[in-house]
């Protein structure tokens, strides 16, 4: 489990060399270890399920719902008649799940791996089975990049729930597919990203910044979401758009937008909608 | 230094018996153990000196200003017109360097133990040494709770920069002590205290709602702010207020009280004076 055989209970995640986080382990849920990865789900206290990927946590069942409510909420809410919403990545099924509560969102969830769907529909039922079966959601087994430079259809949201821009994730984090995303964006269209925690990974907004606005969007910014087990307090979200309005909402629009909707969030709040935006300055000096 | 007596260049925290924060240790910078208390300071990558008493981190100084700003500048501001301005505990100056940057500010720290207030400038001078030696600072070394049931010194703002509501802090969180801060405070008197981590210590939030509430105030809110080595997520920090305008500010009275002020933040900004005060449901949730 962790490196340190004479505690099989305890999985130390190996993210930083100077700082770690280490999860009790009550149950080791599943496990598979190949010669290119070493993945394992466990059981743990505070978080239940924790998913981790070659010693890096992925995903857990105690706090996802704070990272997929601010990537889904945040810009369908924004766009304000967001119908075609395509999330690339996310074959957990959570950053669906979240688009589903909104009625008339349709839904295309674009995944390069059908094995991780059906991974995720076995061991984390808890967080996406439901809206991967959901006969609303169309799913396509794709590699996003390839999608998003041969499709014709176009989108209002785009939300790319990729992994960290190191190894397979990276293609998802250059301005050339950010490109290929605003193209395939209608008129008010909203794109958002996972952009990684800015207090340890400070590089990844500054390259960012420069990527989406270089890419072609009328509205550059970020936006944050402390989740606990993505340690360093803030993650940072990208967020690029093709008309400011989408991110400059009043406070009024906001109650407008969700009345009726019944979303049952345990993050996202109104108010959150436009104060994810206010960002710390050591964030925002990271934007240069 | 951890348990691990295999491992001595690493620190484990010990608070939460499930999931742990582990620091490199680079150097021991200094220890100090008796049988009643086991204090360390170490040098680690990432955070640069960190202070640990009984195996809890309680400070660091890569990310304590955070904190520090965000214990100062959001009631400071608040308020508007705050002159005399009450830390009880920070024997550490962090606080107290914040205050300084307002320059109408007359700053008075109340702490219990004149050890700690030695031990901080010559351990973590970086923190509050030369708030401390500041002319303008005012120390008194009395029992936070005797002083402010006793004083009739009155004050507009009032900080309450405690430990956990465990141990000796535990008179810091009453009921009793926060109806002796709203007598001492002045008729727009803002109080502020440290409440804890909501994701992994909700208890504290339900139970300073209540209390804040039951000792009199008009508003009562709590505010968050996420420290990276205080795992979880937001903190959160009590807001108990005479008037509800102290909170309730508008953007452009916030850039009028900001207007000719120097603050040079790292943390706090304008916008996040407002935005700060949005919180996530399940922290929303544990007010009840």
């Amino acid at each position: 489990m962790s490196e340190d055989t004479a505690r099989p209970e305890r999985f130390e995640e190996t993210l930083y060399p100077g700082w770690r986080q280490v999860f009790a382990v009550d149950r080791i849920v599943h496990r598979e270890r190949t010669e290119h990865q070493d993945l394992v789900i466990f059981e743990s206290p505070v978080f239940g399920r924790v998913l981790a990927l070659d010693g890096i946590v992925q995903i857990t069942e105690g706090d996802e719902y704070m990272y997929q409510e601010m990537m889904v909420h945040v810009p369908v809410i924004g766009h304000g008649d967001a119908r075609r919403v395509c999330i690339v990545g996310g074959g957990d099924g959570g950053c669906l799940r979240e688009a589903l509560k909104h009625p008339q969102v349709e839904p295309t969830l674009v995944e390069i791996d059908a094995g991780v769907v059906e991974f995720s529909k076995r061991w984390l039922p808890s967080i996406g089975k439901a809206a991967l079966e959901d006969p609303r959601s169309r799913l396509v087994i794709a590699d996003g990049v390839d999608f998003m430079r041969t499709t014709d259809e176009t989108f209002d949201v785009i939300i790319i729930d990729s992994t960290d821009p190191q190894g397979p994730g990276a293609v998802l984090f250059t301005q050339e597919f950010y490109a290929a995303c605003h193209a395939r964006l209608t008129e008010r269209g909203v794109l958002v990203t996972q952009n990684g925690v800015p207090f340890t990974q400070g590089a990844e907004v500054t390259t960012s910044w420069h990527r989406l606005r270089g890419a072609g969007f009328a509205d550059v910014a970020f936006y944050g979401v402390p989740v606990p087990s993505y340690v360093g307090g803030f993650m940072a979200l990208g967020w690029a758009s093709k008309d400011p309005a989408t991110r400059d909402l009043s406070a009024e629009t906001v109650t407008d937008r969700v009345a009726g909707l019944d979303l049952h969030t345990r993050y996202w709040t109104p108010e959150i909608q436009r104060a994810c935006f206010a960002l710390p300055q050591y964030i925002k000096d990271l934007m240069r």
